[in-house]
């Protein structure tokens, strides 16, 4: 693959917070998660688990954690057919000496990584996705049954994206960049 | 650009710690640069600048940061002909707001975000890159007039990578993983 093309996709990706009911393909979701899974990470610590929500009960209780009414936000999750639901794990002794002398918590960098993995791959499955941080951790934990002492850094919608709100989208993209060529 | 081909980039991409002398093209830096650029992050904060150290007497100070004598450790900076010191900047309201209020630290997540999207845009370019952690960031924030109430999370070591090693590093990840199709 060529630089320009990876470079196309890059420009491509967007968070996407509109969706179709279509179902995903497991071999399009496997290699999704196989992007996560070969990210790499600080002394290569892979301090992540990844839950596929994909039971759409389960997923829509997790959605209800992910959208606010007094805020008003992301009220688009529960359209997205899976959840990725990222657990933090307890990094091995290099990193986590590392985060602790250096002063800089290196699992949260990790996280990023394989999650933005999962995304561009996403992407270049032709599939949507849009992180969030921003949701109700203690509910999603016990949703999953995820350890009270564990983190939840970020949750991935993914799913088909809606093509007439990413249209919108892209030319409200376009009009506020003058950013067209690389 | 299709799946299977960013998938086959990702497995590629390694941490390459043998660098050639040859200097990295004009347009192909700038595409790793675009690729960082173009990353997401919470609330499109954009916490990050970059600033590419690519005279050699400098770029060989930063790389004396990066190495320890005493640890054995990252001797292979100074062969890399560019560095990227990645520096956070502060995030928007909306970003820090929910840092606060959810207890997570959203700019180290975007960091390693746009940090990936270099690497992963300089193995599509034919480059080799490696992410640095430890360094001596005080020293590193003098040699480059960073203030000092900012933090450098990581530094990205950039140039071709020295093929006989790369080669060899492959055999052995080939050795402890049974992983070979996707």
């Amino acid at each position: 693959m060529k630089g320009k093309e990876l470079l196309e996709l890059i420009y491509k990706r967007q968070s996407d917070r509109a969706y179709l009911a279509t179902p995903i393909e497991d071999d399009k979701l496997h290699r999704v998660l196989e992007a996560g899974r070969l990210a790499p990470s600080a002394c290569n610590a892979q301090p992540w688990k990844f839950i596929v929500v994909n039971d759409q009960d389960l997923k829509n209780k997790i959605a209800d954690c992910t959208s606010s009414k007094v805020l008003g936000m992301n009220h688009f999750t529960k359209q997205a057919p899976v959840h990725i639901v990222i657990v933090e794990e307890r990094a091995n002794f290099t990193s986590s000496a590392g985060s602790l002398i250096k002063g800089k918590h290196f699992p949260l960098i990790d996280i990023g990584i394989t999650a933005e993995h999962m995304c561009l791959q996403a992407a270049a499955e032709g599939l949507g996705t849009c992180m969030l941080g921003w949701f109700d951790e203690t509910n999603v934990k016990k949703l999953l049954n995820i350890p009270k002492s564990k983190r939840v850094p970020l949750i991935i919608t993914l799913g088909y994206p809606a093509s007439e709100t990413r249209e919108k989208r892209r030319k409200e993209i376009n009009q506020i960049t003058s950013y067209n060529k690389y």
